[in-house]
């Protein structure tokens, strides 16, 4: 409810709630046989550390009916998100926008992993013009303009970002804001 | 962009883009030969104006595929939101979550009657915890919280509601906002 007394606590879906480095990982294995455990070099995104030929794969993928719909959610995130709607009004704020066919696999999505979550706290923004205290993200496109507590969710292609208040696991969100 | 230096403008789609009245009077009168021209009790919701046996039939029809697909845009509403672009950065936001077969249906609307407004100033909530300068919505529970300006765009089910700066069509918000 938007007059409820509790601070507003925006979270991200991919990287942050769902683990959708994993579901790549797994499709560049399943169809090139590309190892699952590819070297990330820090800072880089994903798609920067394959094969030339391999680079634009990832648009294929993630504009498919059904990529987003079997992602499994990070370790410790359902629980913990639980624990925080003690506490705030956890809403998820994903920039699903500019993926059409990702919208109702999202909500679907939501609907399996967390559905204790209600539709009004559901966002699927473009932009994150989001009113809320805190924000998890893990791109800093999405936390700068953030009026709020930013908290920047680690992942491989953030980790040379310096200047932002940093989790690196949802026991690190817990210990924060619990 | 984030960091347009254009004041935040935000536009709901149900009644203030999209001529969603029409198209369930059309139903309406497709289905069960209602009267195009039904009365509208000032503050009632269409529903509330219809036959006892006919007052849930609206929940039907908005959970149906392709119903927000063929609505007619409002009238000067194209021309007024293009016009508006110039002098505010306006992004769409519409309570869509609860409806999931309408995002789909929603985005391509956009596409089709409003292709200038680009994916990043779009945004599909729950709750419309927006941070914006100007808010254009015709449902009050929108506006309440909202710090920003808000225009209250009439609507039969609003019309007894006061305390709020109202606009009765989009020549009246290119009075007020061009």
């Amino acid at each position: 409810m938007q007059n409820d007394k509790r601070p507003r606590l925006a979270i991200d879906m991919d990287e942050v709630l769902a683990d959708t480095h994993q579901k790549f990982l797994a499709l560049y294995h399943q169809d090139y046989g590309i190892a699952m455990d590819i070297y990330q070099e820090p800072g880089k995104e994903l798609h920067e550390n394959l094969p030339d030929h391999l680079r634009e794969q990832w648009k294929v993928y993630i504009h498919q009916k059904g990529f987003f719909r079997d992602i499994p959610p990070m370790r410790d995130a359902i629980e913990t998100v639980k624990a925080l709607q003690e506490r705030y009004n956890v809403y998820v704020v994903s920039a699903a926008i500019e993926f059409r066919n990702s919208l109702e696999d999202k909500l679907d999505w939501l609907d399996e992993h967390f559905p204790f979550i209600p539709w009004t706290n559901i966002l699927f923004t473009g932009e994150k013009i989001i009113a809320a205290d805190v924000m998890i993200d893990d791109r800093i496109k999405n936390l700068a303009h953030f009026q709020g507590r930013k908290l920047l969710y680690t992942s491989p292609h953030n980790v040379l970002i310096t200047g932002y208040e940093r989790v690196n696991s949802w026991r690190d969100v817990a210990e924060l804001l619990l």
